[in-house]
């Protein structure tokens, strides 16, 4: 059995990279490796109190740090970079949540512009248990407290973009970046398709929890220690970020309006169950339509993403090069925790 | 202990409605009655094997017959009309699904034109196997066959509209209508607004089961045995179609672009849990950002329909005419379904 | 030449109707009818002060009162009506504007729900001068007046609708209805599918101006004096309404989100020159793409509405049963103008 | 009189920027500079025939290539740049406009994702005569021509975006960019927010003329000369791109849904009124509502563009820096063509 390559990477703040495109490598990788890896909150640890208001302590555009991105050696256009996560835990025992004005999806925005006054701006602080495996929301105007389920995952992950472009890490669209899905959690295997020579993979916006659509345009925002596995699928293009667990394949899309997010993301997950498990177009097209899950990523951010998930064991087995991918990046990962 | 009233009723096919709104009832029936429905599927029942295309064998408007309408006594506007479903259950031991010219997500429409030619015109014949709970899968163009679990639903649930308005069975909007969410099954109340005297309460679509956002446009189509208990909260309006299970609540919102149809669903459950569970606004929203569910119910019809539920266990507790509507129904559906 | 007959009209509050389809007709007509209507304005003339707010004076969903409907023999589905605006012309010498709460582009709706409160409720009196052919209007919250070009419109022209369906005065869509354009002015012949016996044809919501768009959602509301050549077309069906001038041929249409208004109302004109000027589909889209003018109609009504139009010296010769309508009508009109 | 400083400039190929943002200089320039340019067309000038298909010539993302970037001396955040068009001349006596794969309004797109299959790709050749100043457009199918005015305009200007991007100079935003509005003609002044230092400005995608929306996602493209005048207000910021013409006053808004664009343009044109001639936010808003144009500009690219314009004689004086602006640009303009 070969050696596990581990490599821990600590950013200092003068590291953090803002966008995916157009930052520096801050180190270079072997397909394979194991990251160990620690990201700050999308504020940059400016919101500690209830007091912090995001427009005070907060400098855009200096929201959202990556860390990152890593050169992965040998990834060219054309590849597929395979990022599974062994695991995620908040690096802290808090975690903030707040309104920022003219962000969110119930409120109008700078690109859903209206004359009104935007919402009040409010700090919601959350206790995280570690142990217990919950996040205390404590509301503001009464007395209210109730312990969700820890439910940790990463706003943001992705590769330098395609076309010459830099993005904001703000940005979720085709390199994956800001998806704020809950699907991104220990266990899962996300799947990018590399679109410069290294791919300059990147990773930050931990959330001990959110919801579907992340409404008010913020989770409950966490400092995140991470453990993830870094590997290459050689010449295999992915159009959209796809995601895999134990039990699912999904596919993404990020655009506006919605639905054309849903489009993307249900016509990428077609087209996946058309090429790799050998459907027809039109009986992967009924397939889906019946088996589907299609739960909302964010409804807040420059892009909406729209996450399309289907049972494997309702697929005809998967032939070609992902294959074995997600199973073998997972049992790496089982190596990585038993060797700890 | 009260006797349940029971009202069977079978639509003759010059019973059925087309429309929500613009019916003349076909029975009166008392707040707190059980309704034994059949209902047709959404093809009026003319699409019975893989030869009968819907734009030869089906007769535009005349699709997605009703069952009703039933004017309720004593239903007003301002009230709500709390409908409990006790059973949902395929009426035969098939199903079918179809691609549809012009119409479904992952096409041009109508109303998305495209100058491309439509897609090809297919059926898929399901078998349902009503002991086992599933419904089989058979591809058209390889030997694929799969048996997905069965959960029937009915996609098409509503009261006349308001506004002196008469709507085609096939559009969701505030009224309900042609909704199409998987949530709509046995165990559920939904509630509805009421807009005329006597409510006007109809149902169809029989679906024995459907991805999430109903992709294609067409779910495994069947018709329905159902079972529903009608009732009436007075005084009590309802903005948009709500839903409650013995663990969720549940908001709708229906219209274009999708977006719209989140917010106004998020929106909804936001208000509801400030309004009967004591949350200031933007406690609420902050508790729904990070707590909700976000299941697409259709990205197909006239509106599109996106659902938003939340835990009741994570809500302090409910106040107020709702509180006990869901558990009481629920106890009539046990007491009819010991009597059976 | 033949006797022009001409039908005066002017309707009892109690004869408004407030829907497309649904109303019954107050009058018969023959095809070639010349109608001297006169219809209230939008506000069924219940805002006269600046102390007159819509959500105290009106009464939902008493809005928009129509004159009509018409019932035109011999129009059959399948039909075309071509209704000819002879003159347009405000009837008082006062107009009013207004905010109305959660409705207009610049503001969170009912439908783009926000949390926000919603902006402030105000009426802004115009005075028409119909000598000088102007509009004046006079700054609430400063000194400025200004005199705009009076150039007066009917905001909502229609017949009954297809498909069973009742549908709101304030809602345009493939029928006509409350499309909201300043190209229904006189001059101008409207064609419309006809979708039921008689067509039933109506009209109000004079507009003494109004921008492109109508971008807090109500023009220069004022009660009309009209005369319109009513005709038919058999056997030429009319998909989404078109629009006719001397100059230029026009499609609409109606849908949300606004692009796909723009699609319809693009497709349709492609389609028009393709089917009546006898170029290729392609070729007509090319040509579309160079010459078309695109104004807005509506962005703020229940669905959005987008106008399509192209000078006709740039199209071949136009062929087939529209070819003379609108130089016939005018002739029409020219007569009845000349005899008044 | 002071000397008019004019800076002639044509790029090599290998000159040519892709981006907005990330491209080097490729001169530094005074404010108040006369620039000479040529820009090649949108294809990087490899269509020339019919049989020229993009998919098989053109080579992705090289495509749109940009004339600049330029470093305005002294620009800083903050900042505005004005542009002021002297002239834009075809510089060749042919264009060239196609259909593309999955790129246009009225077919799917890989955003507006469907299973049907592209429309067939296309090449109209247009012929440009510049003393009748008139495009010939040629029917492929079918022996029809017809000539159409010339009205030259660039569909790209724009400067380096803000938040650290690099955009493709196939996208429309905030920074300027591929707007294709045909009000981009000669006469016209663009203000532009300055967003890094030296503003980085840079123009391309010469269209010999456009309809509005450019429905097919391609204008009449052809390489340009052209005159502009570049000069610096300092201290005065500018959301979204403005333009200004002797009669008229136009804000942009570029953003999907196209509603959202229409929103951010009339937004900007009432705060714009507001701002600097003196009428209150909610006057202004219903000045606009009655006086504005809104002429569609893409309903085709990355992001949507619409156009808000109103007249400057229907407004009250303007004050402030922007006052004087266009006047003095235009007579810059005005002392360069008499010195030529």
């Amino acid at each position: 059995v070969s050696e596990l390559t581990v490599v821990p990477f600590r950013p200092q703040p003068s590291q953090y990279a803002w966008t995916f495109g157009g930052a520096a490598p801050v180190l270079r990788i072997r397909p394979g490796s194991v990251l160990e890896l620690w990201s700050e909150d999308c504020f940059a640890g400016r919101v500690r109190s209830k007091d912090d208001l995001v427009s005070v302590v907060c400098e855009f555009p200096f929201l959202n740090p990556q860390t990152g991105p890593f050169y992965v050696e040998g990834a060219e256009p054309g590849d597929t970079l395979a990022a599974h996560f062994v695991s995620i835990e908040p690096s802290r025992d808090w975690a903030a949540s707040t309104t920022v004005p003219l962000f969110g999806a119930l409120t109008s925005t700078h690109l859903t512009a209206t004359l009104q006054d935007p919402l009040p701006e409010r700090v919601w602080m959350w206790q995280l248990d570690r142990a217990a495996r919950t996040c205390r929301f404590t509301a503001l105007d009464s007395a209210f407290t109730v312990d969700l389920p820890m439910d940790p995952m990463h706003g943001t992950v992705g590769v330098a973009p395609a076309n010459l472009e830099v993005l904001s890490a703000l940005t979720p669209a085709a390199h994956g970046g800001n998806m704020d899905t809950p699907e991104m959690r220990a266990g899962t295997t996300c799947y990018l398709g590399v679109n410069v020579e290294g791919a300059l993979f990147s990773l930050g916006d931990g959330h001990a929890r959110q919801g579907e659509g992340e409404t008010c345009g913020v989770g409950v925002e966490c400092a995140m220690d991470t453990v993830v596995v870094v590997d290459l699928v050689k010449g295999r293009p992915t159009p959209w970020p796809r995601l895999e667990s134990d039990t699912h394949i999904m596919s993404t899309g990020s655009a506006r309006p919605l639905e054309d997010a849903f489009r993307i993301a249900q016509m990428d997950l077609t087209e996946w169950i058309a090429t790799d498990h050998g459907l027809s177009k039109l009986d992967a097209y009924q397939l889906v339509t019946q088996a589907v899950e299609s739960p909302l990523a964010n409804v807040c951010d420059t892009n909406y993403t729209s996450v399309a998930k289907i049972r494997k064991e309702w697929l005809p087995d998967r032939r070609g090069p992902l294959a074995d991918v997600h199973r073998q990046l997972r049992d790496v990962g089982r190596r990585y925790l038993a060797g700890r």
